[in-house]
């Protein structure tokens, strides 16, 4: 967050700068080529943790190459922890700015960089998921799950629009106000989801039935965050995730999942929001707790085939 | 806390200045005379909420009359939210000013004013307490408790020694603290207390046996701000009060007694955590969670009488 991003107290998260497309047949300009492009993510940043998630899961990981930045962030913003293998830079910002020599707003990931133009396409993580899931699709694995089926898109796409605005975003909200209406909005709205989305999954495996799909991908990164982070730094304390028995249960089920529990990293996650916002946490001490076992059993496979 | 009381990134609380003890024969030149002395405290602090609970719990109401102070402290503490009728002070300072007008230090609650000689007598709250339950006792209510039994003085003292370096002083060195490693050394130390308090709970009702002790007066004020306060804000998060059952029960059974629940002020404890400390919350925004029910059966009666 930089301080542009706070007006009233609330909390308005900045515009994507880059927001080109690769497409299948390159009418783009930018063919999806195995080994053309590079993504750079942070395991810390759950927008970035969706574009892991789906690696994965489709079977990407040698089409798409991916660098990983440091989880600590200063005012230079994302930094690697050596100079990118690929690309040569140190800092994010580098890629932002050859790119583009004026832009002026927070280097954000995920990100994707396209080693021919040697420029980032998009930094629109809303649509890099979607674009793995469809214009990649010949150089999914074997087997690899629909997570974006034709016939569900209209539905996902609302789900994940009320998703983003209290819950992903949502979390944003509470913890960046410096106004308590602000907040307490926020806070209203996140938990007003949340209790849906508990009975929602009462009785259904995922969010649209016994297959995982996209509006998962999204739930997931804030709920594997929230006890260890969003709960105590983001002050969104009325219940916290194993307080809901049905929420609880589905994200272990989803942790259970290689491409979900194997792009998850607890001690990035926490040391980047604990050591990153000083105008949250001046101390920049890192909480020890919480105590949480991903890895009890869920109890949900009677739910559906998975 | 002040600048003063971080050394090495460590919290080191200060001394108490104002040490003179009333006594029940006048020795020390306070005799214990109902009427003649007044006591500050607020509804947040921990440590003002043991002399509440007291005075109720033996009947001191008529006996020593009370001062509160506002939730909100700023730069110059303490203040009245009208003029305190019987010192005429608008803020606790001019208290400690008049007694001492070399003093430099944090103007602290609870506090014992003498209306005779119009100075502080004490600001000494581990004695506070003891004082209110030995040298008061000819104007203890009929049938109140004996909260500090003298064959049991020195086992009580003995854990409340425990309890205040790792638990009730605890959760403010690991809160203010701004070196990782104090932090995790108070984190440590607390919830290795509260995990033996868990199990020493088990077969008792109170921490010694069937009634109340100076012991349980000591121990419930931070009970009944962990989960609201120093969980999130003080960073003590391994577990929550509500995830230990028979301290999470013990607290809601002393909740159920009316010098304990009627003492307690959770809407003035958060504020003014969240209030007063620009160097942990800088927003000052208040959490609206958690979400805690404080009345819910306690079902611990079979193991004492009470």
């Amino acid at each position: 967050m930089i301080a542009q991003e706070i007006s009233g107290g609330r909390f308005v998260r900045q515009p994507n700068r880059f927001t080109d497309t690769i497409t299948a047949d390159g009418s783009s300009g930018y063919p999806a080529e195995p080994g053309r492009y590079r993504l750079f993510v942070s395991y810390a940043c759950p927008w970035a943790h969706r574009t892991l998630i789906v690696r994965r899961l489709l079977g990407l990981e040698a089409a798409i190459g991916v660098g990983v930045v440091d989880p600590i962030r200063d005012e230079r913003g994302w930094r690697f922890p050596e100079r990118d293998e690929v690309t040569g830079a140190v800092f994010l910002s580098e890629l932002y700015l050859s790119s583009d020599p004026s832009f002026e707003g927070r280097y954000t990931v995920p990100c994707v960089w396209d080693t021919v133009t040697e420029r980032l396409v998009t930094n629109d993580y809303p649509k890099i998921t979607t674009m793995f899931e469809t214009e990649f699709a010949a150089h999914h694995r074997a087997g690899a799950p629909d997570l974006y089926p034709a016939e569900l898109r209209l539905e996902i796409d609302a789900l994940n629009e009320v998703v983003f605005t209290t819950v992903n975003n949502g979390v944003y909200k509470a913890g960046f106000a410096t106004a308590q209406d602000a907040y307490e909005e926020a806070f209203d709205a996140l938990f007003e989801t949340l209790d849906r989305l508990e009975e929602r999954l009462a009785g259904r495996r995922y969010l649209f039935g016994d297959r995982v799909t996209e509006a998962d991908v999204r739930l997931y990164p804030t709920l594997a965050r929230f006890d260890a982070v969003y709960y105590s730094h983001f002050k969104c304390n009325l219940r916290r995730l194993v307080d809901y028995p049905n929420l609880w249960a589905y994200a272990r089920d989803l942790y259970a999942i290689p491409a979900f529990g194997g792009t998850t990293d607890f001690d990035h996650i926490k040391r980047h929001y604990y050591g990153t916002h000083p105008h949250i946490n001046p101390s920049g001490v890192v909480p020890k707790g919480p105590a949480m076992d991903w890895t009890a059993p869920h109890g949900r496979a009677h739910l559906g085939t998975g």
